[in-house]
């Protein structure tokens, strides 16, 4: 049980956990790939005040390195479904369960467009997550819809269970190579099915499948949790980063544009200091 | 002629600066008092990202030095009144104007409750500049309000031209001495007058003075800029930091609490891309 947890551990989610830390809260940071990925590859930035023309790389090194230094759980596991109940939260990943009795989301930048039925099928075929669902599909034939090299591990792992993967990779690399794997070029555009999934739909033809994992940078908020209120793909928040559900907060590029590291920390700070008044306030109730 | 004015130099002006710069926009920061005194006098900023554990003065220099290696244009002056004109603002500073396509308000932290009959009396007696105003009173007996000791040098100056001056320190410290100066250590409670002022009430009663110098961390800023909207003494923003006025932004402690300088330098990024912007959409029209 966490006073905080945080999903996304970007310039955002770390600046929250370290006021958070600070505030002496117990905090937790779903962060499965290291860190914002995007952000260690940038070249340079120039406009994070006091740390001219670092590399992406070095300003994230030194933004971990500030907050681990407080220690807060770092949990590498992708948060897949957040569950509001009545006094706290549920926090899914793949396998494990975890309370907090608040939230602040900061999961970065909000993914593209869905796919059409992707909504419709989540969770009747439709996975974001090979750990929590590869085992429904055991010697079954899937698809995985691939937006960066960082999916290639999940898939693998599905080529272990399924009887066949195709893969269909939407960046440009070295492909994983498996005697189970069948990597396809196309773009897929729909997802096809009747109670669950039966195909995927691409602009090179229809792909018969039983399940579709598709692994983003994010996922769509909305299916994190459903009754979050978004506003043009983005959290709506109010000025001290608030959703409209009590005790989840926001921050960072998932709250709207500008996509600016500085945004990201100072609204880091807000919603940890938001979410410790909301804890204090709930412990006089 | 500047592509941005910002007002006020410290964490959140700075960051609009420094990132305005980066868009190639010419900025006048205007800064009177040598870059958030407040600031600079903290012990330990722990949560600025990236930068752990240093002094106020340390992290100052550190935001002052990354910002002047970009070149805006540094008026050491205050701005007294910003004036929206049909294409440009208008500054006035003590003394002297300037033009701007584009404001930025970084004031920092909204200024005390005013006393009443300020607002009324203001350029009817009431001044918050010495330099602008103090002519108006030569051989005339002046009050000085002075909440931080940067008054002083202001206060010394009214002592070349008043025949006396009443000073109400708000703060403990050594005070400036001058034949002409005479030190009041009671608390200033309402102005008077009729048409112009002619008495500062206090808890000690009533002192008669032709005029009454008011020096504060910062002006109230319906006084800069009356047309501005406020809420509960901040200035009120959208999502993008534009104020109620078009063209005029705001960033840092006077948009609101928590007044945090991560806050500050995320929303002082924000401003400046959307005067950016702003400047860009009134160019094509």
């Amino acid at each position: 049980m966490y006073d905080i947890a945080i999903i996304g551990g970007g310039p955002a989610g770390l600046s929250a956990a370290l006021t958070a830390r600070q505030r002496n809260k117990t905090v937790a940071i779903f962060e499965p790939r290291g860190f914002s990925p995007r952000l260690s590859k940038a070249h340079k930035i120039e406009n994070y005040l006091g740390m001219p023309s670092l590399g992406g790389k070095e300003l994230m090194d030194a933004f971990v390195s500030h907050v681990k230094a407080h220690k807060p759980d770092i949990i590498e596991e992708k948060a897949i479904n957040i569950f509001p109940g009545e006094d706290d939260f549920t926090i899914l990943t793949g396998g494990n369960t975890y309370q907090a009795g608040s939230v602040i989301i900061a999961t970065g930048a909000p993914s593209g467009q869905q796919y059409h039925g992707e909504s419709e099928f989540l969770g009747r075929g439709v996975s974001y997550c090979a750990t929590c669902d590869g085992m429904f599909f055991k010697d079954k034939k899937v698809a995985v819809v691939a937006a960066l090299p960082e999916s290639e591990e999940e898939t693998l792992f599905l080529t272990e269970i399924c009887r066949e993967v195709l893969y269909f990779p939407l960046y440009k690399g070295d492909y994983p190579q498996h005697e189970r794997l069948k990597i396809i070029n196309a773009q897929p555009k729909a997802i096809l099915g009747e109670g669950s999934v039966s195909a995927l739909e691409t602009q090179d033809g229809r792909f018969e499948v039983d399940g579709i994992f598709i692994f983003r940078d994010s996922e769509p908020l909305e299916n994190i949790l459903p009754s979050l209120e978004l506003e043009e793909k983005a959290i709506k928040v109010d000025a001290g980063m608030g959703s409209n559900i009590p005790g989840v907060f926001a921050a960072g590029d998932c709250t709207g544009r500008p996509w600016q590291i500085s945004r990201a920390t100072g609204q880091g700070v807000t919603a940890a200091l938001a979410a410790v008044a909301f804890l204090a306030k709930k412990a006089t109730v």
